[in-house]
């Protein structure tokens, strides 16, 4: 599948009979629903989009042009990574990824929802620096000692269970991208191995689940990408090697 | 149950057993909350808060200290209307309120998703007038304009089906507000009969229902509430008549 990011213009491509999500490839609420699709083994593909050029057909999937949006059948769209993700769980049951109690699920959004802050923080500071806070810094730092405490209780490998589940797709794509902060001079969001040592073990866990390692970027390859945003002139297309690469020889476009 | 809203200082009251809802008497989140435990029938006892000089013990059941906040055993909580709406209503499947069709179910918060914004314009009208736009006018009647459509799609008396269902008491609680901003000089977020012809009626059908009935509350008061709350100094006891009320003569206090 390409990783060149569609904009204003082009066509929609033909349709395949497969679920299709539309994403941006380096957007975090995007992955969380590549994760699950993946996590489950449904066949899907995927069209990437320019967030600041968007094509006019995503507003045909998703009301606000926002990604991620999952063609279910052909023209038709639910949008929202959670709302997709609760769909897919559901609408697939084979890999299920929610628990069956219901006050463990309760449990799971509410630590999700606990790390709000810590997201909201980490947008600012890759993208609005000039706006960070100290209380920001201290939010980030209580939601990464909220999700370590968590870890603690469960006990688990994953937070889910032995294996990773919902809850834990929907908090990796951040966690992935915080370990950025660092290497783009923000040394106070760093995630220090002593003090989070539980939450390292647990990063170093996901960072090897199969739906996670085949599509998670290195901290460096974000830095990358959120400079030139930052910069105003997001790099959507720098993982396309479609026009470079010599190993594959393409058709040419039809 | 006590319409007095608890503040800084209070203590909290024993806990009866039940499960028991800490909420504010204006807080359309909170509403949603009781509407649903109101149509499942489920026993709760509840505290109302003061929101601006919070008692102590709130954090003990919502981390931010935001309601409504579920205590479902002694001691312990649930955050955030959504969250425990689901969780009340997986927890106690005697009167379910979703829908069992996983497509049906990202139907309905889809729809509850699309209305935010019309909620947002509805805070800035209420609260925070002066920096009211036009565009935000704009926002709140697409947001009535998808809530019709939708009506008329489904042609089902409530959105969830011949009986209201999650979706509709989620959505009900601004609805129930929405009517009080012409009473506050806000002509423009008036719901027109004409315009919104099914609405209307899917308006006025809600107020028979039950469990909203026995807590809504008139456009009058709610806009008497905003005034005061606009003001800086917001009535939460507005409707506790304890201290004068001489129908029902009160124990002293113990």
């Amino acid at each position: 599948m390409s990783e060149k990011h569609l904009q204003t213009g082009d066509e929609l491509p033909a349709f395949g009979g497969k679920l299709r999500l539309f994403a941006m490839r380096f957007c975090p609420y995007a992955e969380r629903s590549i994760l699950v699709l993946n996590a489950k083994k449904i066949p899907y593909d995927h069209v990437f989009i320019n967030l600041d050029q968007k094509p006019e057909w995503i507003f045909t999937f998703s009301p606000k042009g926002t990604v991620p949006a999952l063609e279910y059948e052909q023209g038709k769209g639910i949008f929202d990574s959670n709302i997709i993700n609760y769909y897919l769980d559901e609408k697939y049951p084979e890999v299920p990824l929610q628990p069956t109690d219901p006050l463990r699920k309760a449990q799971d959004k509410m630590l999700v929802e606990q790390l709000t802050g810590a997201q909201s923080a980490y947008y600012t500071a890759a993208f609005s620096s000039p706006s960070l806070t100290p209380s920001m810094v201290e939010t980030y730092h209580k939601g990464l000692e909220v999700l370590q405490k968590e870890l603690e209780v469960r006990k688990t490998k994953f937070l889910h269970g032995d294996e990773p589940g919902l809850v834990d797709y929907t908090i990796w794509p951040f966690l992935e991208r915080f370990q950025a902060l660092p290497l783009l001079g923000k040394q106070e969001f760093a995630i220090d191995k002593s003090k989070y040592d539980v939450l390292t073990k647990y990063i170093e866990e996901m960072k090897n689940v199969p739906a996670v390692k085949s599509y998670c970027l290195a901290p460096e390859t974000h830095a990358k990408y959120i400079e030139s945003r930052a910069k105003g002139n997001p790099d959507y297309n720098m993982l396309d090697t479609s026009a470079v690469c010599c190993m594959r020889p393409r058709k040419k476009k039809e």
